[in-house]
């Protein structure tokens, strides 16, 4: 392992109508509070009405509303909630939603207490030394937001997608209920299960030696997704399903995984690239990249691909070669993705060769990307190729 | 799962040297502080001078020492330590040492702000609201009270040992240094890795349904464990097996594996008398009891036991029945003991029947202990005289 620093501050409330817990939580940190959802669906389930008759029966509650963030939330709509907060002079913040709401409220929460333009903070030009404290109460499981201190912002103006990660922007307290993932559609669901194993691989394919924990926390994540997944899918309101799933995706990335390792993360950074190009779903964009990201790097370092394989796809270790070990654990994978119903080639979203030098210019942030086995312009451009 | 809450605010500072970011860490919290350690053996290695080093870095820093804290850690230590915190009004604990060196410290922490008696606090009679800053420096890897709440104290005068946990004894950090466990002898070795398998055992068999993601965590810690304790038994002073039973320990009772279920504890209750009665080794105790109390539950539910063995051991699930791989667990699981020179039997301590009586109504807690399988006094009594 290599030397690391692990804290994880946030407070998880997990269960069925652990929303009752939200009056008692809010009145630990504010009474000005600043509520922030998407597209409305909360007020379709009932959700948005049990929040605010939860928070009303505290004394003296004010409500501000910020409604309407998009699936990959936007600077000006940061921006809007921390005129809203500094309008009204809020001293709390409750996200009501997924990955994106929660993001999008993480970046109001630093935004609101620095003086300059909250892109320094996405960007990394400043760093965040305080925050307006905020809860969050999670509606899908996919990207662990609810647990860790990541955000994802797009500047619309310069068609640009960044993300960042502050201890400043671990929620205070999240809420779980799995009952409040029952309305995600089959797709998203299947997106988002996808997305949590790509978590886990982005950490268990690491650079690092001696993590034989974590890799096995990871694979219990897996494993455990593996069996539970396929029964989620016959019955999206399965209640025993459901809580499986959610607290799979927290633990997939509340940084357990990552406790002494240098992790990866190059198959994101080339997602990311085809999503900005191209705007299909992240977590499908993930499902098409990850068996060829795999493929790629077993061809020179098969032994962890092949170990993955036979540890959570049960593969006889003493039948085969390393190589083939490999090759029948990403076979396995891609089976079960496409089993799910997730996609397997780029031209599935119509995207052929015409904007691959794009693509690979976005994803090379630096000479190489990832750390397991550092990919050049060359090596991703081979993967996208292989993906199309 | 049951419905839980999850919180766990510890910062973990581990590997290699890291005392060095001591200072960095105290200076957030205070400078007059009260430096808790046990036997000495701090002063032998060289740890204490190197402390002291960093703290006398900062500016107007003041330690004032507690030494000699008990392999059992006493209440009136514990008074001691409390008294030297309001004469000196120290605002900053920093406990060295092991589970009992921290537990002592915990109780510090808690009764320094409580205008009763302490004990009053350990026995439940009182609940603590705020404590005085508490960071640790482990040197031993075992009871995981490095990062949770909980702290067992004994009361000398009245021969009773008792345990409490308080989110406010979750220290603030804890630095874990692999290299400042290579001095704990083969014995004590044994003890920790017993003592961290029993942890994982205590919360496997718990009374709730559907918690597959906590049960495989737990197994990834015993399998770890399975892999690495007879390797770091050859070499004391390995580095990468000391980091990863260290870390194992540490998430054994970091409270993850409790989340949403009704955990058992029995076999420590029947330990705890045990100990009281006659004064064993906590780790001796559980080597001896553990596979008497798996035997004895595997009686009537078997299949919790055979999947043990089948994750852990890799027993063939096809081969036997599930009594017959529950019994082909419990003899796997002793033998990896024995293996490792632990104790199997009460008269390995000259302990015989004479007082098994009163062994029995101490470890009777209520009319029931456990909830995996509750035990009655009779069941006690059959673990208890299969063990001698």
């Amino acid at each position: 392992m290599d030397n690391f620093q692990y804290v994880n501050p946030t407070k998880l409330i997990f269960g069925k109508d652990q929303v009752k817990s939200l009056g008692q939580e809010v009145q630990n940190y504010g009474k000005r509070i600043l509520l922030v959802y998407g597209g409305g669906s909360i007020k379709k389930n009932g959700l948005h009405v049990q929040v605010t008759d939860e928070l009303n029966k505290l004394s003296d509650v004010e409500i501000v509303e910020l409604s309407g963030v998009e699936p990959n939330p936007r600077l000006s709509t940061v921006n809007k909630g921390i005129q809203l907060i500094k309008e009204n002079q809020l001293d709390f913040i409750l996200a009501i939603g997924g990955g994106s709401v929660i993001d999008c409220a993480k970046a109001i929460s630093v935004g609101a207490l620095y003086e300059g333009d909250a892109w320094d903070i996405v960007t990394g030009k400043a760093t965040p030394t305080s925050s307006i404290p905020l809860g969050t109460i999670l509606t899908m499981a996919a990207t662990g937001t609810e647990m860790n201190g990541n955000s994802v912002i797009t500047n619309w103006e310069e068609k640009d997608k960044r993300g960042f990660s502050s201890i400043y922007t671990y929620p205070t307290f999240s809420i779980l209920d799995p009952q409040n993932t029952y309305s995600v559609p089959k797709d998203q669901t299947v997106y988002g299960i996808v997305d949590l194993m790509s978590h886990v691989f982005e950490q268990y394919f690491h650079a690092s030696d001696n993590a034989p924990l974590q890799e096995r926390f990871g694979e219990s994540i897996l494993k455990t997704t593996l069996e539970v997944a396929p029964k989620l899918l016959e019955d999206l309101q399965n209640y025993e399903n459901r809580e499986v799933i959610m607290l799979n995706a927290t633990f997939a990335l509340n940084k357990v995984l990552t406790m002494g390792v240098q992790t990866d993360w190059a198959t994101h950074m080339i997602e990311h690239a085809v999503s900005a190009v191209h705007d299909i779903p992240h977590g499908g964009g993930l499902a098409i990249l990850f068996p060829h990201w795999m493929e790629f790097v077993a061809e020179t370092k098969p032994e962890k691909v092949a170990q993955l394989g036979i540890r959570i796809f049960e593969l006889d270790s003493t039948n085969g070669s390393m190589d083939q070990l490999a090759k029948e654990t990403i076979s396995k994978l891609s089976a079960f993705w496409t089993s799910l119903g997730a996609p397997t080639k780029l031209s599935d979203y119509d995207i052929d060769n015409k904007e691959l030098d794009l693509m690979v210019e976005r994803a090379m942030v630096g000479e190489t990307i990832g750390s397991y086995v550092p990919l050049t312009k060359e090596d991703v451009r081979i993967i996208l190729e292989r993906a199309l």
